[in-house]
């Protein structure tokens, strides 16, 4: 019964991602319950300890042994996911207070969010979790999801599930279950933790950046956010997070509209946003607005190295590409690297006379000669080999492309591992897709927009600048 | 021979888009050829007119009759077709002359963009269309692709050609083939002309404008900038198309780096950009910096309405993208709308006595007695029935969703067709992309971020706004 697996070095949290064993109250035999979809995805996940499925009314749900209660159990239970009503999920608590349940994930609703009576009932929730050292995450969330550990307490529909260096951090569980759907659905890279804070009421934002501050699986954390219950905590583990890797961070409630928003979504305090702006200068962290974002960043630090400096080559076959790429840049306060003249000379020796290269390097006339991946490979070669470029962002079209494409810019890369490199492809969608995978696939970030692609790079900068500040 | 096709109602460039016999001079037989490519998009795409390819060395090419020069050609021909290497060009152009062609479209580079040897080739070739009253797009471009005339100058591999709405405009070639490459291949929407300017060395924007201006399947214009030939005459056109139509554009060279690349790139003069900001101000102008932006409100102001107001519903399953939502709009400069009491109590009475509804409309709640598609049907149907809401967001999640909450979701829509709706849709890749088209299908924009989605909405009622300072 004891695992055999490697555990995270700390945080109080780790019973929650890493439990021995598990209790799903409110496991049920109907397909579209909750209680069924959330055993359904332990399982489907490999999760290699003991699960006891909780309901009075079943002696065995999808194939395992059934109780009627915790305390029912004949063996210890470390964690349990409560998904019955919310007026029966004190009694629940009882029992597992009984049981010397570690600790426990609440995903009914009808707590703090739902009114004066649900208030009420998260107060005594909190209480009965004091009284036994009980932790507990929620109420009102999906919980959790490790997908290295093969074990969540989701009910959201699981596929493609992939362990990776992303830790996600949301303030809802419906919006967290959302979007790592979408993630695995679509990405190419995975997610170390996620946690859905829900009403927060014992486990909150510090308490997750701690944890994942500490979890070396996580590589950089990104985190959706509408209010902070403990300021000045949430400022001490974030500095101490942004200190070993990257936080990126949308802040709801923003504006004075999206602040009410927040109080009749999850009752939180937005609090004065310029506090907040304040606050995650101060320690670094990366603040964005939409969840696109989010995720460009997040992959991109997930992927690539930070750069020694802000001096970007623009590598492209289109000019007009070339052109957005260069004002974006500097609107995201990196510089056109100059090249060197060795640089200048290894390109045009191979381009038609009339040609005269610079920054952004405009591939096409060296496609004349060399061909199109050739362009690639020598392009991005020459100036990733300039001591004067720090970071480099490929514009490639899908014009004439296939893989042979990808594996070059790939191979040139991979030779200059200190130097990031991003790619924007534009044109034929399928070309797009396959491209995109074959380089996502080898952490190389993709993007369809020039802009998405450079603000994403330029990032890495704005952090490794940040780390250089503390030096 | 004569084409019984509607024609557009004016403007110099309609025998570019509907000529009614065209030559194509370097067509080949070679597959991957650009000559080849041409010659076989034009064939593929339909067109009515008479095709001549132009090859001394073959008498049939794609199994049509094939000509030595455009001299030999037995008849008339309105439009020719140029692409053969840039020392040869003149020569074509003499024997267009002879044959009184009256426009050409240069796909050739080797011209202004190529140093001075090409600059007095350009020089040479636009004395030449003058002497010969022959107009000329190009050289060192696409030229230009009819969805709805069935015609096309494009060496670019055209999937999924289809008529529609947008109008684009773009100074080159290679971006606009992607451009319309990556809309045909992804992109429910259709477009109406496409025009790659290429070097302007006769037709240029202004001629674009004008024409586009007037073309009534033109309900939108998208257009990529990176100078400006004429500003006064770009400014009259401008001005009169906005009039009419929304014109949504970016300016490459807004940076000192970017204008550089400008010139580098089409030998442009990116002009100083606060005369442009103030010029795209004053004429009503909307300014986007990236593509993705300028598909996103492109395909908005096609699909859909301009609202009267700016009193925007959010309707959401996700509290948290609801409060993204209510932030983006007040930043985008819409504002909330506050619910009529009728309207709060048609929701209130099917939600659990705890729920509270206010806008963003959190529809949770009301999934929890009417399910989840009755939820978004209410929703969005008590807010547009609304007198006091504009214009409304829908965020959707992907679980447990399946066509039906599309079908509601747009029957609602057609029923208040004066006020303009955009989808967000948060999820699992394979719902998103099945609930995409049919959203799309039937003019309704989706998009998968909150934000983008917002911003493209805030435009629409920017440009109403324009419109009424014009009253």
């Amino acid at each position: 019964m004891v695992s055999t697996r490697p555990r995270s070095n700390g945080g109080d949290l780790r019973i929650f991602f890493e439990p021995e064993s598990v209790a799903i109250v409110g496991a049920s035999r109907t397909p579209g319950k909750i209680g069924n979809y959330i055993l359904r995805n332990i399982l489907k996940l490999g999760y290699k300890g003991q699960i006891y499925p909780i309901n009075p009314g079943a002696s065995e749900i999808e194939g395992l042994r059934s109780y009627p209660s915790v305390a029912a159990v004949p063996a210890g239970v470390e964690m349990a996911v409560i998904a019955v009503p919310a007026h029966l999920v004190l009694d629940v608590m009882r029992d597992c207070q009984r049981k010397a349940v570690k600790g426990v994930v609440v995903i009914s609703s009808g707590f703090s969010e739902s009114g004066k009576e649900g208030m009420e009932r998260q107060r005594e929730l909190v209480q009965l979790a004091a009284e036994a050292g009980i932790r507990v995450i929620g109420p009102n969330t999906t919980g959790i999801l490790n997908p290295e550990g093969r074990f969540t307490t989701s009910f959201v529909d699981l596929k493609g599930v992939k362990p990776g260096g992303i830790g996600f951090v949301a303030q809802t569980g419906m919006f967290a279950g959302m979007m790592f759907q979408y993630i695995f659905s679509s990405q190419y890279f995975g997610l170390s933790k996620v946690i859905g804070l829900g009403n927060k009421a014992d486990v909150t934002d510090h308490d997750a950046l701690d944890y994942l501050s500490q979890d070396e699986a996580t590589r950089v954390v990104i985190m959706y956010l509408e209010g902070v219950k403990d300021g000045r905590r949430f400022l001490g583990s974030a500095g101490r997070l942004v200190r070993r890797k990257p936080l990126v961070v949308i802040k709801g409630g923003k504006t004075e509209e999206g602040a009410r928003a927040v109080q009749s979504h999850t009752g939180s305090l937005a609090g004065r946003d310029e506090i907040f702006e304040a606050l995650f200068r101060q320690v670094g962290a990366i603040r964005v607005t939409d969840f696109e974002e989010l995720i460009d960043l997040g992959k991109t630090f997930a992927y690539q190295p930070l750069p020694r400096g802000k001096r970007i080559a623009i590598v492209t076959l289109s000019g007009g590409a070339g052109v957005m790429a260069a004002d974006t840049c500097l609107e995201c306060g990196l510089v056109l690297a100059r090249f060197e003249p060795h640089t200048l000379a290894r390109v045009k020796v191979k381009m038609p006379s009339w040609a005269s290269p610079s920054n952004p390097l405009d591939i096409e006339p060296l496609s004349e000669v060399v061909k199109q991946e050739g362009a690639y490979r020598l392009g991005l070669d020459a100036v990733l080999s300039d001591p004067g470029v720090d970071l480099a962002l490929v514009v490639m079209t899908t014009f004439k492309m296939d893989r042979v494409h990808a594996d070059y810019v790939l191979e040139v890369a991979r030779a200059y591992p200190e130097k990031p490199v991003a790619v924007c492809i534009i044109g034929d969608d399928a070309i797009y897709s396959q491209l995109f995978r074959i380089m996502e696939e080898a952490s190389v970030p993709v993007f369809r927009s020039v802009r998405r692609a450079v603000a994403s790079l330029a990032v890495l900068y704005k952090y490794r600048r940040f780390l250089d500040s503390l030096a």
